[in-house]
This record gives C-alpha cells, structure tokens and sequence, in this order.
C-alpha cells in the first residue's frame, strides 16, 4: 500500500530556477505536493548547465528538482504570450505560484500575482528574490555572495583578521526553507478561511534573520558583534584543535562541561587550578587552556578523541568532510544520502530530507524531469487539453 | 480592528530553550500561533543569562521570545512529577507541543509523544535536537559548533588554507526553520486528516541538508567539492575585493555580466581581450583579472562602486557590518528591525521577521515574559484551575 504523504493533493505551479525556490519546492515535493516546473523553452533552468554534468546532464539539477515534472513554454514571442494566455489555464488548477524571478519580472509577462488572482482568486503566490518586492533595493540583482554580504553574514564569517564568505550558497538555502514555511503558513490559513495571499520572502531579510543575538548586541549595547572564527567570545574552552589526523571541534560551554573534559584529559587539577577553573578566568586566560589542550589533542587521533568525549558527555566534533559523511554511519541512519536512478547516469547519491515526518514520511518517487519532459502529459492530462490543441500549439512554437 | 493573523487559533506548548526551538517558535508567534512556553523554575530558558544582558535582563533572550508567555513549573521533585500530570491537562489543549531536549530526555518527565498521545491521540509533537531521535549519534550532545562540524559546513567554510565556521550560530537557525515548516506541514495534514505525527528534525541533518551541490559534486565526480573562501570555482570575476573604505563583493555569473562590469571599469577592451573575453579564459586568468579589478576598486569607496554597478546591473554587495545595517534603508523598508518597549530596557531593537505575508503579516505584539509571568493567567484562564487549585500548587511548590 502506499504511504500517505503530507502535501497530497497540494498543487504548486513552480517558475523558480536555480537553487532558493528550487530548494523550497524540493522540500514541498518530497513530502507529496505536486510541482510542476514551468522551465523556458530550449532553455530550462540555468542549473541544467551547472556543475557537475555528466554525459550532459546536472546532478545540480538532479539533486534540486526530483519529484517534480517539467513543462517548457516559450514566453517570449507572440507564440508566447499564446502560451502564457494557456498557463492562466494551469494557474486556475494551482493552490501555490511560487516564482524566483527579480522583482516586477513575472509581472511583465503577463503571469504577476494580479494576473493571476483574476483567474485564481484565493491562490498563494509565493515570490523570492534577492532583495523583495518592495524596498529601495528591489529592482537590484543578488547572487548568494550578493546576499551573504548585504545581509550581514559574510563580516560575521571567516577568521577574526579577515571576513569569508561561506562556500555552499547557504543563503539561496536559508530563503528556500524560510519560504518553503511561508507558503505552508500561507496555505493553512488559506485551508482554514479561504483566503490566498503573497508571500514575500528576500535573501538579504532571511539572512539578517539569521544572525542570531547579533543585532540586539548593537542595539542594547552600542557595539558591533565581534567575528570569532572557531572560537566563542562568551565560553572557552570552545575550539576547534588540531590532531593526529585532522582537526576537532570540543566545546565547553559550562563549567560542568569543563570538568568532564579535564577528566577526559587526566587533568583533574585543571578544575580547581585558579588560572582555569571557572569561565570567566578560562576567557582571561585562554591562550594557557588552548596550549593545554592542543598538546593532549598533538597526540591522538579524531576517532579516539570523539569516543572519550563522547562517552563522557562532552559535546565534541571531527570536522567532518563530504568524504567523510558519505560513508558516516549517522547519515546513512538518518536517511539523509537517497539513492536515485538516472536513465543515463544510473545511480547517484544525493542529500536527502532532513524533515523526518512520523506518519507521511519524504518519498523519493520521480527522478529529476529532462526538459519538458512532461509537457504534453500536464497539459492532456491537468488542463485537458485536446491531442489537437496540444499540435497546433507546438507548431505555433509555443511548446 | 486587528488584523487577521495567519496561525491565529494554532496553539504551542513550547519546552524549547536556547536558539533552535526558541527560532521556530518565534517564526509561528509573530505570524499568530499562541505559544505557551514552559520554563524549568526558579531557572528558566539558559539564555536568560546570555549576553547581552543590561539591568539583569537578556536582550539575547527577548528577540526570541517576544509574542510568547511563560509558565514556570518544577520538573523534577515528587511535587514536579505531579506538575507533569497537571502539564498533561495543558498538553490536551495543543495542537503542537515542541521540545529540543537531548533524545529521550522528555520521555523520563512522563511528557514524551507517547505520554501525550495517550491524552492528545492527534497532537503534533516536534522534537529538535543535535541528531534526530533515531541513529547512531542519537545521545551525544551538540551545540552550535559541533552541528556546523558534523554536518559538514565547518569544512566548507573559512578561507582555502583553513576551515573557519561562522560565528552567529547558524546551524540552531537552520534547524529552527527547517523545523518550522515541518510543524507547518504536519499542522496542514492534521488539518485536513486529523491525524497528528512526531516530527523530527536534526541539527546534523539540517546543516548536511544546505551544503547545496557538494553531496552530488561528490557523488557524480568522486571528488570531495572545494573551499573557496570568497570566490567561486565556476565564475571569475566573482569574489570580494578591498576597495578605499573596505571591500566589496563584485559577482559576474556570465559573460554578458562581465561586459556590463567591463563598461562600468570602462575597459571595454576586455570584452574581446582573448585572455578575458569569455568565463573559461578568465578562469585560467583569474590573478590578471583581479589584479584588473583590485586597482580599479583602490581608489573608489564603497558607495561609488556600489552605485555604478547597481545602474549598470552588474551584482555587487558592500561587506556590510551589523553597524551598517542598522542604518539602512532597505532593512528599515522592509521592517527587519523592529522596536519594542521592554518595561526595564526601555526600546530596544530586534530583528524582524523574514515572512512578508501580504493579509496576515507579521505583529510584533507582546514583549518577552518574565521569567513564570503568565502561570496563573495560562493556568485559570486556559486550563480552566480554580483559584485555590493555583494556591495549593504554589504551596506545593510546583508551580
């Protein structure tokens, strides 16, 4: 029989590209909303181009866009707006339009949130952006360092002597998931009034939004939050050190904490030395307890400094690497590498879904669409279009 | 009139502490849900006592509790036990009970999703943690630090010659909004089935789920991806450089970018220079390209550079600080920097919410509680104890 899924009968009309709506939409789609991709004809999402491609095809697109079907329009020309006249059709049949196009964009091409709401009264019309929909900044472009840098976190990333950002383009990622939780908000209330509305979700604000006490530490205190690198200005020791073989992360934030680890260390005198037992004089005396531990971490190795620490109760960390977490026992528990066939690929490991759901757990059902691949089933089979209509249309350049 | 809030009626019984939880709760509170949140007695939610704390009072702890109530209760003695039996009469009237204590923790206090189901068969019940409730790591202990290690964001961050992690303490934010949608999801199929689940969602899991193509980089190539501090393996010119009052981010993502920036350098003849006319050679070129580019930056600011790319639509960011954004008028336009009166504090300002909801936005309607502020009031007026029941229990010293 087949499992319940959360988000079945969720119907999501998707234009985003790249990675934040993508990211969104992937985590609706796991848990059972039907995404159909709306990609531009001959074109698709840039991702279909973005390392890395194999046999010419993306596993960057492949990772970002399973459970989902893909449907090509030509926007462009007249044959175009001929389409875009047809999309109001799959607009009506939509619960969720959610777009990632710079601000104004989609409203050009005829399929803005108040075109759309004319066909489609109560629909959730979820658009990203790097910037917003209002704001004196709208109308600029962002990539993820765009974001990282405007938002605040790049000057808060890196070694204390130098802000760096960070590698992965996090904050593509922490939009999609503020957004993904923006459009279930949006469709509970809309399940419960009946009302639809948009929903207005900014790289540079969700960024922002992450920065933990660092706005009310200048604002209660007149200061900027200092960037610390490994280390943690309010606990020590909370460090990274290095080892035999690599580097390991052991945070104290408690004096109690503190003590296990003394005793992990076979230095039981720590905890009642004056210069080391308390925070406060561990924070004035930092660099002494570093040496310390950077001497005992000098001789043993990340597997055997993890299994001390963790059996007594300290919170400790090798620095993982992906190598290292795609053979991670924990990972693979957790169902966080899925396996997918590709026709042409065969079969990839991808991340999986970090949503554990008890009753409607994620399914990994389709593979990432080929271009358009679903064209003629969505508009046969969703918008019930005739085999005649469906020809004249691709002979029209409108599919 | 007050306006309509979107999770108006959606009632929380909040065991968070600290960031993860805390996060996730304050993103259904602004938005309407009612959160009632249960604090340990006499101790209350650890960051309490986090910086920045003026007057007694945590600015740390009043961003993210603001919109919610309090509720003291005493856990662990005899008394405490029979406060967890009178918690379960609390239990019955949510729709969602969350809690981010370590795995299995909450069972020991009789309040796990078992206990709860048992008087609440369709509750939602959202357990945050460092490793989920299932696996091998299931019982170690994690904060911020060793989250951003073991998911494997650490490695992926910092400069090329060394891994940095970030300093604000993302990963309890990325989990906190993961977690935010997974209740909503949960919340939406409760709605429509009635049928509640556990929703369980990991720090480790959470962060390994954001490191964007890396997991399928490795996978696809059989290569671990790179770090690679402020720039980008796929695209040059796109990095950060120092300018007269800083340094600036430039990001060309394509050729017809690059042309754009070139005209803004007026260097139009790096459009067809063979070494720098298209992405790839700029790649290989990278050092004569940014060499190009730092001179050209030296003797402008910020500002300028800022505003000819902006008109030429070339992606540019200002490494922006804490103390920049203060004053800036697009997180002011888009309300990211909310005020609100705290009785001791006085104004103070807090991050807003990154969730523009255009019918049901975001208030910002009741400053943090004290610590057991809102017992009595949460104990007569929600569960419907008498007066003398309320006594009896303080006396007891349950309450």
């Amino acid at each position: 029989m087949e499992m319940k899924r959360a988000l079945e009968g969720v119907k999501v009309l998707d234009f985003t590209q790249v990675y934040s709506g993508p990211y969104a939409t992937m985590l609706l789609a796991d848990l059972g909303a039907e995404v159909i991709k709306v990609e531009a004809m001959n074109v698709g999402d840039q991702t279909r181009n973005f390392a890395p491609i194999k046999d010419g095809i993306s596993g960057y697109f492949n990772y970002l866009n399973r459970n989902k079907r893909s449907i090509t329009l030509n926007l462009k020309s007249p044959e175009g707006r001929q389409a875009a006249l047809d999309l109001l059709d799959l607009a009506k049949w939509a619960d969720v339009v959610i777009e990632n196009f710079s601000a104004g964009t989609i409203g050009k091409l005829g399929l803005g949130y108040e075109d759309i709401k004319k066909v489609n009264p109560n629909v959730v019309f979820a658009s990203l952006s790097g910037f917003g929909q209002y704001g004196p900044y709208k109308e600029r472009l962002a990539y993820d360092a765009v974001a990282q840098a405007m938002g605040g976190l790049t000057a808060l990333s890196g070694p204390p002597e130098k802000s760096v950002k960070v590698t992965p383009a996090i904050s593509d990622a922490i939009t999609g998931i503020h957004m993904a939780f923006g459009v279930m908000t949006a469709l509970f209330h809309k399940e419960r009034t009946g009302q639809g509305q948009l929903v207005d979700v900014a790289m540079m604000d969700s960024v922002f939004s992450i920065l933990e006490g660092s706005i009310v530490v200048r604002s209660l205190m007149g200061r900027n939050p200092k960037r610390m690198g490994n280390c943690s200005e309010i606990a020590v020791p909370y460090d990274v050190y290095p080892c035999k073989d690599g580097e390991i992360c052991i945070a104290c934030a408690s004096d109690s904490t503190f003590n296990k680890f003394a005793k992990v260390m076979k230095r039981e005198d720590l905890i009642t030395d004056p210069l080391y037992c308390t925070n406060p004089v561990r924070i004035e005396n930092r660099d002494g307890i570093d040496l310390i531990i950077k001497e005992w971490c000098s001789t043993r190795t990340k597997a055997e400094i993890t299994e001390t620490c963790v059996a007594a109760k300290v919170p400790v960390a090798p620095i993982m690497t992906v190598d290292d977490l795609m053979t991670d026992p924990h990972v693979a528990a957790r169902e966080m590498l899925i396996e997918m066939e590709d026709p042409d690929l065969g079969k990839i490991k991808y991340a999986g879904n970090p949503i554990k759901l008890s009753e409607t757990p994620a399914q990994f059902l389709l593979r990432a669409p080929r271009l358009g691949e679903n064209t003629d089933e969505v508009l046969s089979k969703i918008i019930g279009y005739s085999e005649d209509k469906i020809a004249e249309m691709r002979a029209n350049q409108a599919i």
